[in-house]
C-alpha cells in the first residue's frame, strides 16, 4: 500500500495555530522566545482540560481524536466514589501518528534546561534510531512540538531546536506543561496506543501491521510535585488504560506477542510506579522497560475477524496512586 | 407544524467535501470515476473509525451527531475482558435524517456490481414507495451516497445514478465502505434510530409523531469476509443496541406498539444472525422482518412525559457472534 | 495570577451565529422581535438535545465543552432498563463561565412575561450583588441570552433587555426554551460546575480558589408541563450528577466545606423536588438553600495533589422522579 504524504508538522501547525488563537479562554497563554512560538497551557499558566485536549491532537499531528466527554469512578480509602474524566483517543496511521509524532523519544537538554519532546518536530529532526524502522522523517518548512516540562524554553532551547528541525525560529511553536498540570496530564495520558506501539516495537513486532488504535484512560489528579504526577500517569496508564489495536497477518504471531503486551506481563507490575521507582533506587533503566504499557490490550485482527484480550485493570494500585494524600 | 426546507443533499454534500479533504489523513482515498467523485473509504484502502463517523454523518444529511469516544466491554469464552468503542448518534428532524437519507433503501446492481445505497441521493431519485409515505423527495443540483459495497462502483453505475438522481456527474458523491471494514461497520451501526424508525414504519405508526432519537451500538470487530460482517453488524443491533425515541401523542399506543418494537418480540431472537440466516437456507426474506430492531427501545412521551422501555442487552450472543474465531 | 479579558458576550456572540444558522436543522427557528434576533428552540418549537448542547456553550460564553455522547441506564417500577443519554461538561475559568454567564440570575419579568435569564447578557447588565464578588462585569457592544420561559419574549421584553444591557436592539440576541423541552432540559442539566459554584459562594468560599470543573448528569425525559420539569431537571442534579472542581488552597478548608458541599447535606434531602417544594406550600423560598448542589462533588486540589469526594447518586429518587407517569 502507496503511504500518503502526510505532512505532519504542517498538520500540527494549523492545530498548534487553534490553540495560540484559543489560549486565553483555555487559561493558556503565548509568548514569544527569541522568534519562535511557546504556547504555555500548564507550566506558568494554570492550563485547562480543553488545553490538553488539544496538546494531544498535536502531539498526534492532528491524525487522531481526542475527547474527554466519559468519567470513571474510584473508591478511596474513604469509601465514597471519587469521579475522574476518561481521556479517550482514536487514531489513524497510528505508526505515524504515535511513533513518528505522538512517543517522547526527543530528551531537550540546554544548560540546566530539561523536556521530554515530542511532537512531530521529531520527524524534523529525524535523529532517533527508531525513524530507520519506521520511516516518516520529513523536511517541513514548519515545527511543531510540545514540550513535557517545568519551565519555560529559553532563547538557546529555541536555537537548539531550530537547527535540529532545519526551520526558521518563526515557523518553530512548542506547547508546553509540566506533568503536573490539567494540561499535562491529559496530554500524558491520552498515549495508551502510542505505549502500546512503543513496546511492540521494543518486541520487534512489525508496526506496519497496525492499522489503527483506540484507547481510554482515567486523568489522573494533579499531583502537588512533578515526581509524584510522573508516578501517577504512569499509574494510570498501568493500571488504567485500555487500548485496542486493529491489526493485519497471522493470529498465531498475535497470541504470541499479546501474552508480553500488558504491562502486567512485566515482572515489576503490581506496585504503585513510584514505590517501583524508589525500590530501583530512582534509577529509571533499572525498571524493567516491559512494565511499560497499558493495563490491557485487545487486539483485533481485521484480515481474519478475531479478537484477543490480555491483561486487565486495577483499581486497588489506581486508587492507591491516584487518591493518595 | 410547518416542516423547513433542509436540502438534504446540499447538506450531506458540505460533509462529503470535508471527508474528501481529510482522506489521507483517514487512511481513506479520492478517485473520480468518469466525472463523478468516489470516496474510498474502506473497500481498497484501510479506511478508519474516523472515516465511518464522517460517513454516518453524511448518510444523516448531516442532521445528527455522531461519536465514538465511549467504550463497552465484553467477556469473551477466555475469560478476559475485551474492549470494544461504543458508537453513539443524536438525531434531530428523524424521518428526514433517518428514512429519507440513512436508510440503505437502494439496492443498487448494475451488471455484476452491487451495494447497498443510502444517503440523501435516495431522495434526489425519490423512487422507493416509502417517499410516498415519509415526503422529503427533493429535486436538488447535487446527490450524495453512501454505498456498502465490496468494490468501487464503475463508470456504468455512476450513469445509472446521474440519471435516476437527475444531477451532473460531477455533482455526485459517493463515499464506499465494505461492510467488513472499520468505516463500513461505523456507519451500519450508527442505524439504531434508523432501524428503530424502519420497524415502527412497518408497524404503520405514524413516524412523524417521533420528533429527536438518540442511539449507542457497539462497534462489532471487523470480519475476515462481508457476510460474517454483516452477521456481526447485524448482531451489534440486535442484541447490542440501545436507542431512545422522543415521541408525541398518547401513550396507550406507544405501550402497545413498543411490546412489538425491540428484536426480543420476534420468533426468530435469541442466535447469532448468521446461525438464523443458515437455518433458513440464506434465503433472506425468510427471516422474520420483526427481528431487525434494536436489543433495548426506550420511548419517551414529549408530550406526556411518560418515559417505558422495551428489551434488553444480550451481552451472551454478542460475544458469541462478535468475539467467534 | 492577571486575568485575561475575555469578552464573554462576543465570544457567545459567535455561538449564537452558528446556532442561528443551524436553527432549522436543530428543528429551531430564528425571529426578529423588534431589531433583536429571538432564536427559538424550545417554545414554540421542537427544539433537539444538539439544540440544547450549542444552547449551554452560549450559557458558558464558550469557555467550555458539552457532550452528549454517553449514556446511563436506570431501571423503573417495570423492571426494564430505560436508557438515558448522559450530558457531560468541561469548564476553563469557571467563576466567569459559570457565575458571571451561566448562572440563572436573572429574573427576567414584564407584564405576564416571565423568564429565567442566563448567560453573558448578565455580566453586561451588571447589576445582581454577585458581580461585586466575582467581578467580570463588561461593556460589551453586544449582549448575548438564553431564556429558561414558556413564551417567547415580546416587544416590551426586548426594549428592557437592551437598556438594562446598554446594546442596540440589533445586537441582542436571545435563545430561549421552555423547561419542558429537549434543548431546555439540555440547558438545565449542564449547570452541575455552577450548582457546586454557587453553593460554595452561598457558603463564602473564595471561588478564585477554583481553576477548573468537570461534571456529568442524566438528561431527564421531557415532561408534560413546565412545573414537573423543574421537578426532573433539579432531581437530575440533586440525585443523578457528579462533579468534579479542581481547586487551589489548603486542605483543611476543602475537608471542612466538602462535607456541606453536596445535596445530600441538606435537611431537605431524600425526595422528589416536587414532594418538597409541595410540603413547603411551593414556596420556593422556604426550602433549605443548602439543598441546591450536584449528588456528588470530588474536590481535587492541584496545589497539594489530594482528592476527596462528597455525596453520592441515589437511582431510587431518581427512577422515581424522572420515570414517573
Amino acid at each position: 500500500m502507496e503511504a500518503p504524504v502526510l505532512k505532519l508538522n504542517e498538520r500540527a501547525e494549523r492545530i498548534a495555530d487553534e490553540l495560540a488563537a484559543a489560549a486565553p479562554a483555555l487559561a493558556g497563554r503565548v509568548h514569544r522566545v527569541g522568534d519562535a512560538r511557546v504556547i504555555d497551557v500548564g507550566v506558568e499558566q494554570t492550563g485547562s482540560i480543553e488545553a490538553g485536549m488539544v496538546l494531544a491532537r498535536i502531539c498526534l499531528a492532528d491524525l487522531g481524536t481526542v475527547s474527554a466527554a466519559g468519567a470513571m469512578t474510584l473508591t478511596g480509602a474513604s469509601g465514597v466514589a471519587v469521579t475522574l474524566p476518561s481521556i479517550s483517543v482514536h487514531v489513524a496511521h497510528p505508526v505515524a501518528a504515535c511513533m513518528a509524532s505522538q512517543y517522547a523519544g526527543w530528551q531537550i537538554s540546554a544548560g540546566k534546561y530539561f523536556a521530554m519532546g515530542s511532537g512531530p518536530m521529531r520527524a524534523a529532526r529525524g535523529k532517533e534510531d527508531l525513524f530507520d524502522d519506521i520511516g516518516h522523517r520529513e523536511s517541513s518548512p514548519c515545527a511543531v512540538g510540545v514540550l513535557e516540562t517545568s519551565a519555560l524554553p529559553t532563547k538557546e532551547v529555541i536555537d537548539k531546536l531550530t537547527e535540529a528541525c532545519g526551520v526558521r525560529p518563526e515557523r518553530l511553536t512548542l506547547a508546553a506543561a509540566r506533568t503536573a498540570s490539567l494540561a499535562g496530564g491529559v496530554q500524558v495520558v491520552a498515549r495508551s496506543v502510542e505505549t502500546a506501539l512503543h513496546k511492540l516495537h521494543e518486541l520487534k513486532f512489525d508496526l506496519d501491521r497496525i492499522v489503527a488504535g483506540f484507547g481510554l484512560a482515567p486523568l489522573p489528579p494533579v499531583a502537588a510535585d512533578d515526581m509524584t504526577a510522573i508516578g501517577r500517569t504512569n499509574d494510570a496508564m498501568l493500571y488504567g488504560a485500555r487500548c485496542v489495536l486493529y491489526v493485519r497477518g497471522d493470529d498465531a504471531s498475535l497470541i504470541e506477542i499479546g501474552a508480553m503486551l500488558p504491562s502486567s506481563s512485566s515482572r515489576d507490575y503490581g506496585k504503585p510506579f513510584a514505590e517501583i521507582f524508589s525500590q530501583y533506587d530512582h534509577d529509571f533503566y533499572k525498571i524493567d522497560p516491559m512494565l511499560f504499557s497499558p493495563a490491557s490490550v485487545t487486539l483485533q485482527n481485521v484480515e481474519t475477524g478475531t479478537t484477543r484480550a490480555f491483561g486487565k485493570i486495577d483499581d486497588e494500585v489506581l486508587a492507591t496512586s491516584l487518591l493518595s494524600y
